[in-house]
């Protein structure tokens, strides 16, 4: 169960509203949330990964993913919450969903935009704590430290848990779970240890979370912890009613009425069950852009400079850039993060308050906190070239062997050439194939569809014409991504 | 004589090689030579307006002039010296021609770059100047300071010359020219008065020039004057060549071996005629980016933040951006300057060192240090949305009742759809007009010809298919431009 509702805005401009965090590439070549999905794909059941966020992302996260199948490697099961309301209520609702698939389910609850080593470490980890969920536990992951960080909840180990062991690695019961730090401290559990990081991972019975709901509610020890019990009834009756509902009136009332409390809070800082695996493993939960000094190592400067970048004189300074050209002379500490459309500059320590920027253009409206230039689909992508009055200008790319949908515009024509590949278009009533410098029209109003037959990609422009251009201007047919 | 062969590499990224800071729109609306044109136009006689550039910029100034021909308002002379060696030889080439074509002629010669008040006391400046040059002097512009800056040359007046006076605007002897002083020299030069600004802009009588060019080699008083008596033979003799001739061998060999001297070392320092005009007057030389400032006000952290900008909590930092969206929180005495292709970072005392990015990027071949996206036209404009394996698009601006040249292309192909206005095309034999979404196909080798036959802007995507894409890939058989 990969966690995916996220709006990610602390990584603006590399994030937007419709391509949150776990949709960046830049961490380890393919996006976060295909890691995340890699990384139990081969260990789950068959059609046992699901992804749980939001109405929204729903359709954007179909689109990367699928996009991305070969490197995903399997089905996915894809569960929009009926509205956001923190972990503990989707949680909640993962396991009763699970539970009504498999009453035995054991369930490992993934986030989809951190970044985690993968391999032999990672699935002995998730062995041992999936021993100890058959047990009854609830049994969460913490990761090692390797330096006093201060941005991170610790997780206290109490007394080893032979049960499942493998090797060195085996689970502790959990004496205590705290708050962030301040430095001082941080530095104190460092040199103590027995101290871990808590990475929010997950790993229980479906039917044991939902127990604990239960009975953290029933204790009510913290105002936290005190509507754990509702969330267990709602959830099951949300479930109950089928995923494709969740996000109707009736489900989308009784699971917004419960309070929106992180999981740790509601059950695990009360639980007896709860368990903790640590590993010694590289993790990082890329909590804002100051995580891109991780994308190329540093130079003698301490500089961190990521693509079409030239500098001169800058030390300790963090410049990414896209696609575009960024020319630095003479910065400190700073961070300059390029994109097609939008440019942020900000000192390195200020990274958290990049939210205030969004908020600021959330304010005027701005399509840049939105989207970006480019969107994947699940048959390619697009980008957007330009956009004037009563014209727009995109680049498509479509896959080889794929399809968009058939479908018709009613305010738009749309004018295609072919500049690389062949496609195979459908007019009205008419099929025909064009190669690269052919061109076919589509008039407003036509069914039609673009097609790659080929075995390589197929790249066309596309200038549309018409009074309106939006995106929601589209009837389809018939479509291949059931869309 | 506007003086436009400037490369003001010191303004990148908003000046380029083909675009150098003389054509700069930021500052007063209209490009800063087109100012320089307009200041001198109803002023001068017919045909008595001239441009001396090089040869690489003399079509892009001739295109980007063109385009503004309604706000120029005259016919421009263009010429370009047959290879840069600083002022001295270009102003006495300038004096030879302009002799030639009026032995009685009295030159004016301006910067294209700079900026300057213009209306009444420019022109009361001017006839000042004039009225002395006409009594044989070679008369500089001298601007009042208004704070000690270190970044020019100052004039040390002397005795009040009453001859051409204008009420309170009179010219004066020349006591000394002095270099950049340091910010203590600069404070006593504005609390003693009688020392200006050296604006670079001079008023004479081309035989004058000459004769004052003779004069100085002859004393040969410093080394920068030994030459100059050369530069005058030299430049008449090249003049004689006819400006056509410039740029080939012959008047290239003679003209590269003169000293590459600035007018004011070579000739002005060392001249009993130099007279000085003080001008009370708005003016700078717009010598780096950090002229920025002057482009909107600041705000009342000293903040100038122009275009497309939001900022939380940056002191005094300029952030100009042409078009695209730039966030920037807490910076302080930086600059941030975006444009299409490039942005540049850099902190505002270190804007002179914009030219070592330059230097660096020139290493590299760089296409962001030759041209920008965009290129003004005679006939309109064009600006490129994206270049691919074998194919490139642009978005193409026909002013009305223009047309390009009757062109074919060994290497590429072109689809046009029209998104605005009427557009008349040539192809082979046929002449066609097309309307918005509409779209014509010039196969390759073929004759062809754009115009815009209507009243309004005709705007079209040209998508080029081929196996070279260059602008040079050109073969014009008509050409209202000559070209």
């Amino acid at each position: 169960m990969i966690l995916a509702g996220g709006s990610g805005t602390r990584f603006w401009p590399l994030s937007r509203e419709l391509s949150p965090k776990q949709f960046i590439s830049i961490f380890g070549g393919v996006s976060l949330i295909t890691q995340a999905v890699r990384r139990v794909s081969e260990l789950a059941e068959a059609d046992g990964v699901h992804v749980l966020t939001n109405e929204r992302l729903r359709d954007e996260l179909q689109n990367h993913l699928k996009s991305q199948a070969a490197l995903v490697g399997c089905t996915i099961d894809y569960l929009a919450e009926p509205t956001p309301r923190n972990t503990a209520p989707a949680i909640a609702l993962a396991a009763a969903y699970l539970e009504r698939l498999d009453p035995e389910a054991i369930m490992v609850v993934l986030p989809s935009d951190h970044l985690l080593e993968d391999g032999e470490r990672w699935e002995r980890t998730l062995r041992v704590a999936v021993g100890l969920a058959e047990r009854g536990r609830l049994v969460t992951l913490g990761l090692t430290p390797t330096y006093p960080e201060t941005g991170y909840g610790y997780i206290h180990m109490g007394a080893p848990l032979t049960g499942a062991a493998e090797g060195d690695t085996l689970g502790h019961d959990v004496a205590a779970f705290v708050e962030k730090p301040d430095r001082e401290t941080a530095e104190a559990y460092l040199a103590e240890g027995g101290y871990l990081w808590n990475s929010g991972m997950l790993v229980a019975r479906a039917a044991v979370v939902l127990a604990e709901l239960e009975a953290a509610g029933a204790r009510a020890e913290t105002p936290d912890s005190a509507g754990a019990a509702e969330m267990a009834s709602v959830a099951r009756e949300v479930a109950a009613l089928g995923p494709k509902t969740w996000t109707q009136d009736a489900a989308r009332t009784r699971f917004g009425a419960l309070p929106a409390v992180p999981f740790d809070k509601a059950v695990l800082e009360v639980s007896d069950a709860v368990a903790v695996v640590p590993a010694d493993m590289d993790w990082s939960d890329v909590g804002s852009l100051a995580a891109l000094e991780q994308v190329a190592a540093p130079d003698e400067r301490g500089n961190v400079l990521s693509g079409n970048v030239v500098d001169i004189d800058s030390h300790d300074t963090i410049v990414y850039s896209a696609d575009r050209l960024v020319a630095t002379i003479g910065l400190a500490d700073l961070m300059v993060v390029d994109t097609t459309d939008a440019t942020l500059v900000a000192p390195k320590d200020r990274a958290q308050d990049v939210r205030l920027i969004v908020d600021a253009l959330k304010a005027t409206g701005a399509r840049e906190i939105v989207e970006s230039r480019s969107s994947l689909r699940p048959w390619g992508s697009w980008t957007l070239l330009t956009k004037g009055p009563g014209f727009q200008v995109k680049t498509i790319e479509v896959s080889p062997g794929q399809r968009l949908s058939l479908q018709s515009h009613e305010h738009r024509s749309e004018h295609w050439v072919v500049v690389e590949g062949r496609g195979r278009i459908t007019r009205g009533s008419e099929v025909f194939d064009i190669g690269p410098n052919e061109s076919a029209y589509i008039p407003r109003g036509f069914t039609h569809r673009l097609e790659n037959p080929g075995t390589s990609v197929l790249r066309i422009v596309e200038i549309a014409v018409g009074d309106y251009l939006g995106e929601d201007d589209i009837r389809r047919f018939e479509d291949d991504w059931q869309r």
